[in-house]
């Protein structure tokens, strides 16, 4: 087996067969996740005028489970730069990798680029040419990366699964840092052109024609119900033109385990 | 939300959104194993003559908890009918389904049938038509169902995959309980026919000629090796010829959180 291949149960069979109970494995880097916000309230929290529910720090927990990977959540930051420095301190000291949600919007009222600024942490990029996402910004601080994903939950989740899942991936050596890719059919027009690439979530099936694709619903960045109901990404070049029925697109596959509904030969 | 749906990380954002910190899902179902054989010995043990390490007890193991299951090992039976009455009794006591593994070929020395025969289990298919796997057998007792996987690695691999995922999907509401399946090119011909469907391991890759795909390995029923390399399960059907590089076939896809070596737009 060669060194950066996942255990998967036909590695620990393999594995098993030659006697080998316990081998020698990569560390699992340890990820932080702090979520900022003034805006944001508690998920078990009833809502108040101008507020929202923290969703951003839950999925991506999720999205750190659904890769194997372990995670201390540091909850939602205080409206007090002081502490706000001391959590980000904490969290550097306890984890391999800090995620950050939100505050990275041109105006947001924040105080993470201030609190980079005093640890010396240097931004690697940010505005990326591409939608949503476009304002991922990714900092190192003393060897440390710190993600700092949108607040907008499309671009949140989109952030996560382009960034920052290839680079724990990378961190723990593996072969295959990033998302599986297949091609499809759009089998819906998305007539809309855009000058900078999309990353739209998806619904892919197999049926008669092949792989067919369609976006999961209402595309909005903050549209959180589409990223519910997507199976993939699709990929959409930029161009003047938007896309017909019937377009051969790139998919990028999120979790297999969820299965189909229908078996056919 | 539909009844049936997986949680995954979109879902969670979704219900952190609303505000459902908790919601009622299906109980999952604790899975019992049992590996038998004579001939077998634990992982950790050093091999002697006409004897083999017990692979699909662990490689069960891992395929269960691919699919976030719980389950319960009862570990090898042993070489004397009443104790391994008294081991099956209490697995099917503590669990919602068991698997056993091995035992169930022509000849094989075994003490299963005649135990599920005094406990009065009812058989409800065996020998199927299809390589490998065709021993593969279903039983029921007390509306717990018993299934009974070949010993050969790739066998018992493919027979928890076809029959074993499904069911245990179907028992918590799923909608999507299948391996998805998408199509591809052989890119590499596979020359002898068989008059049975066969569900050969194989390695698929994205590249400029779309999905191909490739037996993974030497496809022995015993080969491990090859359930080591595979990402996926090459379906071919049956007939009187092979198949010629550049075949469509059908593939079953395993575990997408393995990933890709390349990123290509």
């Amino acid at each position: 087996m060669e060194a950066g291949t996942k255990i998967h149960p036909g590695t620990t069979a393999l594995l098993a067969t030659f006697g080998y109970a316990k081998v020698k494995v990569s560390k699992r880097p340890i990820v932080g996740i702090l979520s900022t916000g003034t805006e944001l309230l508690d998920v078990g929290d009833e809502l108040t005028p101008g507020k929202i529910r923290n969703s951003n720090g839950p999925m991506v927990e999720a999205q750190l489970k659904r890769m194997g990977m372990m995670y201390q959540s540091y909850g939602m930051l205080e409206d007090n730069l002081e502490s706000c420095q001391h959590m980000v301190e904490k969290a550097l000291a306890e984890t391999d990798l800090l995620i950050t949600t939100g505050g990275v919007s041109v105006g947001d009222y924040d105080y993470l680029p201030v609190i980079y600024e005093r640890l010396g942490a240097t931004v690697l990029f940010n505005k990326i040419a591409m939608r949503p996402g476009s304002v991922t910004t990714v900092s190192v601080l003393n060897g440390k990366l710190l993600f700092g994903l949108s607040g907008n939950p499309s671009a949140c989740f989109t952030g996560f699964e382009l960034y920052v899942r290839p680079a724990i991936e990378k961190m723990m050596g593996s072969l295959a840092p990033y998302l599986p890719q297949i091609e499809a059919e759009l089998d819906e027009a998305i007539p809309d052109a855009n000058p900078f690439i999309r990353f739209m979530r998806g619904l892919w099936t197999f049926g008669a024609d092949g792989v067919t694709a369609r976006p999961a619903g209402f595309n909005k960045t903050n549209a959180v119900s589409s990223i519910a109901r997507g199976n993939c990404i699709i990929v959409l070049p930029p161009g003047e033109h938007g896309y017909e029925r019937g377009a051969k697109v790139k998919l990028l596959l999120l979790g297999s385990e969820q299965g189909v509904s229908t078996w056919n030969i």
